[in-house]
């Protein structure tokens, strides 16, 4: 449902609006709006009980949903190279957790945006039938040179992810550090993987007009991930996918060890797209150790 | 519940966080962060199906309901007197409504955000029980001169409203050419009355540590609205209520009619505030044409 939703949102807003501040709109992590000489990074997160995450015993507490409510929009800014400035977080409380589970959500929140200097700057609170949690990040950067999107991957390029990917955290750390360090350090294109690798490197194949070719035995696989489809299909992972001219390769890895310990793995390259309606369009491929295509299947949610 | 909650998320966040950046934060209208030489003004409205508005014949659309989530957001950027930059929509779209009901209410708030030039950057598509949005707006001031807030009224102001109270409006405007001239016209203090005249005028009186005194004989009532009691305790009301020295009377009226045509209306004056724990303490109190106070109950939802 929500491509074809987003699609139809992004056609509506085409010239119905005037948008000489806006640098970037729909179609990458964040927004990216012209604040005088700095550049306003802002992206949007909703989470929903029983779409996104179940509380009770043996699954998430409030703390952890408002830990990864956080974390999820921040992972958005990461993904452009921002630095987290400020948050703001509705509230969507339902009698069953009541304020008790509002507050503990807020207390998660409040344990990450601490974690990653982002000020809690305002929000909502409303009743709802459940727990929700829509948070809006606002993130800072002082020239267009900082930042990056998904569309500037060009062929030849190496595509690279950081940390291991599959892994299911109640609350992850989204790639603040390691996302300013390579932007800084020159990749051209990069996204976050909430979707899944499968669908996030079809968006910056997409959006750049290029073939992203994935081989799956190369993807750092998180402990106690089995395959790596389900590495590459699981959504909700916050490392970094990137493209990167291949002499940059030795300065990403520099870059990225220099502010964490996650590392970089090198899981593919770019390749120039085959025509729009053939298998070998723009977007991704991905195979196995053999070389065979292997289908995999990504979410989709962000606009 | 919503009151304690917000002030235990409020006491959650004092101390937790190092906020340099934030000129307002928690307890106005919206924030208020310093990006450069501008000011990032920005405000969080999330409205709820069954809590916050009905669907179907004789209810709302979803266009109106799309119109009225941005509204909700631009009217506290109107208090602030910012001139409105960015929105971004948050969705949740139920099985009842689908895809074609949330680009119904996206198409509502495009109409709105067209007519306000307000550019819709970006937002977030989920699945939910029943239909939501959440709306955070981005306005911009060149100075902290250019905004008012909650906190600065004095003793002896004039307590002031624009327009006609307790109209209930399917498509409200949201009252941001007035807010702006208001508040460059030297307001000391300014709220929108979403939560309602009895409960807004009250939130300026405890932020700005006076009691205002309303006569409630003086209200303009909106076309079919029946008695005082109605206009002031009704929320969603777009207007906007503002206190200002009594020699800039004339000059708020001048001008609020060079932008519009809702016309300015004078309730009342600024009174210091008796102590803490008597029944003139700090907030509002309201009087009919007899002198007699009357207790009025608003509604509580922002931060």
């Amino acid at each position: 449902m929500e491509r074809s939703l987003i699609e139809s949102i992004a056609a509506e807003l085409t010239g119905s609006q005037p948008a000489q501040q806006l640098v970037r709109g729909i179609g990458d992590d964040a927004a990216v709006v012209r604040a005088g000489a700095a550049l306003c990074v802002t992206s949007v997160d909703a989470m929903v009980q029983d779409v996104h995450f179940r509380l009770g015993e043996g699954a998430d507490t409030p703390f952890d949903v408002g830990w990864r409510a956080l974390a999820g929009a921040l992972s958005d800014l990461a993904a452009m190279g921002a630095r987290a400035g400020e948050a703001y977080v509705a509230l969507g409380v339902s009698a069953e957790v009541g304020e008790t589970g509002a507050l503990e959500l807020m207390r998660g929140a409040i344990e990450l945006a601490t974690q990653t200097k982002t000020v809690i700057a305002g929000g909502d609170v409303v009743t709802a039938p459940v727990l929700m949690a829509c948070v809006t990040v606002v993130g800072w950067a002082d020239d267009t040179s900082e930042l990056v999107g998904r569309n500037g991957a060009r062929v030849g390029d190496l595509v690279g992810v950081t940390g291991r990917l599959g892994g299911r955290h109640r609350r992850p750390r989204p790639r603040l550090n390691e996302g300013r360090a390579l932007a800084r350090a020159g990749v051209h294109a990069m996204i976050d993987l909430s979707d899944g690798l499968a669908a996030d490197a079809r968006h910056i194949g997409e959006s750049s007009g290029v073939r992203l070719e994935i081989e799956l035995a190369k993807l750092p696989l998180a402990e106690g991930v089995p395959t790596w489809e389900q590495a590459a299909s699981a959504g909700e992972d916050y490392e970094l996918c990137f493209c990167v001219a291949p002499d940059l390769r030795e300065r990403m890895q520099d870059a990225v060890s220099e502010v964490s310990d996650v590392g970089v793995t090198w899981i593919g390259s770019v390749e120039p797209p085959g025509p729009a309606d053939g298998p070998d369009r723009a977007g991704a491929v991905f195979s196995d150790e053999r070389g065979e295509v292997v289908r995999l299947q990504g979410f989709e949610h962000s606009w």
